[in-house]
């Protein structure tokens, strides 16, 4: 395998977008990404697309070739890829296995995402189609109770509290505050937070993430070329899947999610790196719960101590290890398709200092990671700035 | 890039499965796959599902974490790909990189479409999707309208006649009947064929591919651990992938599918056969036309001579080039993200002996093509029996 890198990073502000269409979403994303690569397009020899639902959400399904298509790619091979929530991660992982194996120089990978438009309910519904509905639908497993159950059990044997759930919206929310492309960007108190209206226990309004349109797109290109395109490149240093029961009844464990303990173990062996090296980190903050077990499954806090980790300040902006300073799902929104694309779009700007007012200094190292499903399939990807 | 080999090849009868889940089609299919390859499922370590739209047909999305976990494999990384006919020859292109990159020794990879269940005209709906819906779906243009297009343009052009095309659906009804996994086992006469009710000119009834339940699956794994399990192994020579404009609209020509010369061209070359050394093939026969131009865009008959050279019987079982002996997507079916793995078991089942009626005396060398979307995305895969 040989060594790939970033060139190009772009993604549209994540928002409920009434005015915009999924045309608009694609477009916007895919063509800033190349231009923000500065190659022709014609350099680019295929796309990898993730989305989860574009047929139910939209009308339209088949993604890989659509986007191609609209981005004047559409005699490039173009493929989809999903795996729920984890759908982008997937289709970076595949576009840059791609580069890495030698299969094509350039490759274009986006993620897309259209949610809003339909009625609350249906959207729900079909959110619900990424876990088991045989035989889990009918208890009623869905996101939400599916993950509180983690969060109880964490609760039980660790006495991680409701107030350090609250903790990691109050920091997503300050740190969407800061980011332009952030489908929330105000501030909410704590106090907000704690007396919000409830969804399921213990998850309140702001524990749950949300219902995000979004597209986000990178350029993937071997680290031989980019170094002649850019002095900024970015580089993929490690990638990882992990996969874990697709029943939440089959599961051994409700307090960690073994796909992203596979997926880090894998991403850190190929990247070559340690935890100590990562300066910044996006993770899949589905709930709030989830961040607190990633930041433990990932390999960064002891099993059980996520809570106090977070509620001592560490994650936040200027803390040791600052997770989310895009303001995760929480608030710079999750997007399914394009989540996992728009975490390495986050990244890559951190890395390459253009974050402003979120900036964390001298970010060298940074790691992104999704889940997708009932922890079905997680993705880690290991990013480091070129020089 | 190493050299990969089938293990193991398994598919469900095809048909309209009022008393069988999608639960049923998904064990059956991967359950026999890996009981045929004689591994121990433990082996397997990531599981690569084609579905084009579950969350539609079945209300289950995210099919590659579900078919994994109903398997047993529910720890093992598993992703869906999806390119809409072509969803199963994607997933089985990526399932075979990931081997010959030296990513995993073992993957199973497995097709699944329950398409039957709802009313008829929301199942061509979802079907429709495939296309470009904001553009051309206003203007009626489906797989049917669409490909009609072709099949005009290809009569005027070149003088290929209705005829022609119902040699193509009443060889594919003969071979179907000698199938006993086809959805449809039985023989239909030229002239029932002739006189069919028209759906869109020129197709009638007959010329169009059956909506089918079905899974397929089969174990890919290195060459060297395929020598070491059973003499019969199939070593899968070469893929190609091609992609071409999802609109119709943008299309350059109309009488060539340009994705599948691409997807050809680079099959055959990483295989390092020439078209002669093809002893049968499985190709996209979602309309008679398009079984038509595929061979020869796939190399096999000059541009144009594709009628004559089927009403001349050649691609009849006997003939010098046998096509779709399985019936094809006209009598075996068209499940649409079962279709391109149900081709691979297929060939795999000719190169073995293994076809009975329909074998293809001392097969050698096979070929399979998927087809997805307007044209949009192909899949070319070479196959040779590994002595």
């Amino acid at each position: 395998m040989r060594e790939v890198a970033i060139i190009g990073a772009y993604e549209t502000v994540h928002g409920n977008h009434k005015d915009r269409t999924l045309r608009d979403l694609v477009t916007e994303a895919g063509n800033g990404a190349i231009k923000d690569s500065g190659i022709d397009r014609k350099e680019i020899q295929a796309v990898y697309v993730g989305n989860y639902a574009g047929n139910e959400f939209n009308a339209q399904n088949t993604m890989g070739s659509y986007a191609a298509n609209l981005l004047g790619l559409g005699d490039r091979p173009a493929i989809r890829t999903e795996g729920a929530c984890a759908s982008g991660g997937i289709a970076m992982r595949q576009g840059m296995l791609a580069v890495a194996s030698g299969l094509y120089d350039t490759v274009l990978v986006l993620g897309v995402e259209k949610m809003n438009g339909l009625d609350p309910e249906t959207t729900m519904e079909i959110v619900a189609r990424g876990q088991d509905q045989d035989v889990e639908g009918g208890y009623c497993i869905s996101g939400p109770s599916g993950f509180a159950l983690n969060a109880i059990r964490h609760m039980h044997e660790f006495g991680t509290t409701k107030e350090m759930l609250a903790t990691v919206a109050e920091k997503n929310y300050f740190h969407g505050s800061l980011n332009p492309f952030a489908h929330k960007q105000k501030e909410i108190s704590f106090n907000n937070i704690m007396r919000a209206r409830m969804v399921t226990t213990p998850f309140g309004f702001h524990d749950v993430s949300l219902v995000t349109d979004a597209s986000a797109a990178v350029v993937i290109t071997t680290k031989e070329k980019a170094k002649s395109i850019r002095k900024d490149y970015v580089v993929v240093k490690g990638s990882g899947i992990g996969g874990d029961y697709f029943n939440v009844a089959l599961k051994k464990d409700s307090v960690s999610f073994p796909a992203s303990v596979q997926a880090a173990t894998e991403a850190f062996k190929m990247a070559g790196v340690e935890r100590k090296d990562i300066d910044v980190l996006e993770c899949h903050d589905c709930f709030t719960i989830t961040e607190i077990i990633n930041i433990e499954d990932l390999g960064f806090v002891e099993k059980g101590k996520g809570g106090q980790f977070t509620k001592d300040g560490h994650t936040r902006l200027g803390g040791k290890l600052p997770v989310n300073t895009s303001g995760g799902l929480k608030a710079k929104g999750h997007p399914v398709g394009a989540t996992g694309v728009g975490q390495v779009v986050e990244m890559t700007f951190q890395l390459r200092d253009q974050s402003e007012k979120r900036q964390v200094a001298n970010a060298r190292t940074a790691l992104t990671h999704v889940l997708g499903g009932p922890g079905a399939v997680s993705i880690v990807h290991i990013l480091q700035r070129g020089e």
